[in-house]
């Protein structure tokens, strides 16, 4: 009997525990720092923002944390989610080595990020919160905490960056779906908003802007929090249910990955796909972690590490991470996901510590990655998974010149069938390059270079 | 050990054969007539059009015919499919029946559509045939046959009916992406649109009109062939695979349906669920076999049996079907899939021999069960789903009524992803209902009786 294409996990088999890599980096990470002060932030200083039961987690240093039945309840909607063997993309280039995916695209949202909008829905529940709220740019994350809020019977309330709203209709309706109110950022329905609303009517909005709109929201509420899908330790966490997935599917047919591939924005899928690996690798298990990010925003691969903040509007403690400064504008890439100026702290000490190896494809690589896998595979996977594809076809392509049958394993974090005009863009040839020039390095170094040295 | 929410069969356990309706048929379907003639056409009749090894398919009344090697392996992309237990529907309905679904949408393009798109586009291929040509309209079948093409190396051209060309871009660009040339229609490309084109520049082009050009591009090239992606007989049979998995998935789990159902537009992913169940009733098992379609356009439940054209400009042989007349026009309800004047000739006379009882919804119904699912189950279905599951809804209801602990299966043929501005109209309040009015009926009953009779 030949190995089937799919390795599908049972139900029972689904992980009981979350992984937190804080109980293994070599480094431990460094802490938040207040802006005012330079002094480390304590759990309190986030309570207007999160339920304390998710601070604790975000300061935890517990190698597993207990993942509630209730939760699981949710999370079975859809997990275990299938390991698939991409035989006809290793057919095609005719290599030697043996190319896994982790399909996460197949989650009512259609990406990762219910993984942590279901545990944090949760957590804010229990917490007796009664509304959250959060900003979203191309709609991933806002639909993904709509479907969640929705499930456990909490408000939500997304701000929506005005061109994103405008442009990405099917994205607000599947919130508005799912129950949620989407605004329009810079809206009406915050001071901040009407402020700037009031000096540009026209304003297209920004992440900065938005985020500073969710974040007033929350804190002016008693009943109400805010919610974050990427960046923060907590969300790491939330997403390991990615890897330790992954790694009963290899036992159950005696592989296990050389190589772990994943796109990187925030962090988040790339986290939750590596961390378990990751574990291994620090005692002692040969495995490359490569993290894949865009030539248009190369937080890892070329911006500094510092302090900086997490949002444009400085609403955010300082933040220990890879950052091309939080005034960063992006160029308009179709990957929406990773157009974000810092990266997850954990994920930032991990590369300063060579755990995990960064590289930055520019999009005109990506897109041909993905309409190659369209075409070889069949199916349509996100702007920001084409990243991780790229990476796997060179790295597949290597494997056959060093005739090497490696075992590589990506995370296929979303599919695209809200991202299409992307594609039909870069087939009728309508993309850019987007690479970033040096003085933009330079301005973020000059910029991180204020704020206290981690 | 509770049981699981999904039942998911090995790949070794693909059926290898497709179920044949026509070898257990109580009463024969009627042969397709030459209108001229009104005689029964030969296979020989439908050479110009599809490769001899389809025909026989069409004609065959062999109960299994084997599938293929090369199609299984593509099949394999995605299939078997899981069977789920929609255990969060269930809770909130409260109710003792036990809810399952086939789940099709986790094709690449989404439906049920690719199982006899990858078998039709392997016939051709076989046959020597380089280039296979089709219609669409909203995009579905269009998509699946590109992506069937692109997996066997054939040119596939794609007439997709002009207002839809320009309202679903998505759609247009998958085509795009999996390779196919698609053409708004009325084109340039064939003598009919060019005529057309001359006489209206602005149409907004018809099913009917895009058939008539797919036809005479396939006709007026040796190496091209058509393909129709419902209604006919072999069609019916590539389907057959759902119900085959499903009744292996049964097995496993010593369950068997009391109830299937599924949606109806020509017919194709309500067969492919519903014959290996139906055979069974006829020797005597007892199964309900509900067909649902819209109230806009009731082809099985108000529309006449008879003779009638396949398409508008009555290019195809007659067939003996429901039909609501080949001119007929339907209300622009969204499930576009389900706007079809006629229907399968196989599942016409199965609900002529009452083994098939069927029933119709009104949108505004059936999108108010489809946002109860999203909203209770988390994913999103297809608008021509929606119906399937106001009618599964309305029977667990019954069921909790009468107290009855039934199973009840259905077919979630597709995901709406790419249909999301029906869920938003409807939730913004712009729907209509749309139901056909007695004289339309009474119309199509006096065409059809100018046809011979079945």
């Amino acid at each position: 009997m030949v190995q089937e294409n799919r390795i599908i996990l049972s139900e029972r088999e689904i992980p009981k525990a979350w992984y937190n890599i804080q109980a293994d980096m070599p480094n431990p990470v460094k802490p938040p720092l207040h802006p005012g002060t330079g002094q480390p932030i304590s759990p309190d200083d986030f309570a207007p923002l999160f339920p304390m039961n998710l601070i604790e987690q975000e300061f935890s240093v517990e190698r597993f944390i207990e993942i509630p039945d209730e939760v699981l309840e949710k999370l079975l909607l859809w997990r275990p989610t299938p390991l698939v063997r991409a035989y006809a993309l290793e057919k095609y280039l005719g290599t030697p080595a043996r190319i896994y995916y982790k399909d996460e695209s197949v989650s009512p949202a259609g990406s990762h990020k219910p993984n942590t909008a279901i545990a944090q829905a949760y957590y804010n529940k229990v917490a007796g919160i009664k509304r959250l709220t959060t900003e979203t740019g191309a709609g991933q994350w806002g639909s993904a905490l709509s479907l969640a809020c929705k499930l456990f019977g909490l408000e939500c309330r997304v701000y929506m960056v005005r061109v994103s709203y405008n442009q990405k209709p099917y994205r607000r309706a599947l919130m508005k779906l799912w129950g949620a109110r989407c605004f329009a950022s810079p809206s009406e329905e915050t001071a901040f908003g009407r402020k700037i609303l009031q000096e540009d009517p026209d304003c297209a909005g920004s992440l900065g802007i938005a985020i500073s709109e969710a974040i007033e929201d929350a804190v002016n509420s008693k009943d109400t929090r805010y919610s974050l899908g990427s960046v923060l330790n907590h969300v790491m966490l939330h997403q390991t249910v990615i890897g330790l997935e992954a790694q009963k599917q290899f036992e159950a047919i005696n592989d296990s990955p050389d190589m772990v591939i994943g796109c990187v924005g925030g962090g988040s899928n790339f986290s939750g796909i590596s961390y378990p690996f990751l574990r291994d690798k620090i005692y002692g298990k040969k495995v490359d972690i490569i993290a894949v990010e865009p030539t248009a925003c190369p937080t890892l691969t070329r911006a500094p590490f510092g302090y900086d903040f997490g949002d444009t509007a400085q609403l955010t403690p300082l933040l220990p991470m890879h950052s091309l400064g939080h005034d960063f504008m992006p160029a308009p890439i179709h990957a929406g996901g990773l157009r974000y100026h810092g990266s997850s702290p954990l994920l930032s000490q991990l590369v300063v510590d060579k755990l995990v190896e960064a590289r930055a494809y520019n999009q005109l690589a990506t897109y041909r990655a993905g309409v190659t896998w369209a075409q070889v595979q069949g199916s349509v996977v996100a702007p920001e998974t084409t990243h991780a594809v790229a990476a796997v076809i060179e790295e597949a392509l290597k494997a056959k010149e060093e005739g090497c049958a490696k075992t590589i394993l990506f995370n296929l974090s979303g599919h695209g069938f809200l991202d299409l005009s992307g594609y039909e863009n870069y087939l009728d040839g309508h993309l850019s390059e987007y690479s970033l020039p040096e003085e933009e390095i330079e301005r973020s170094l000059k910029l991180i270079s204020q704020y206290p040295r981690p």
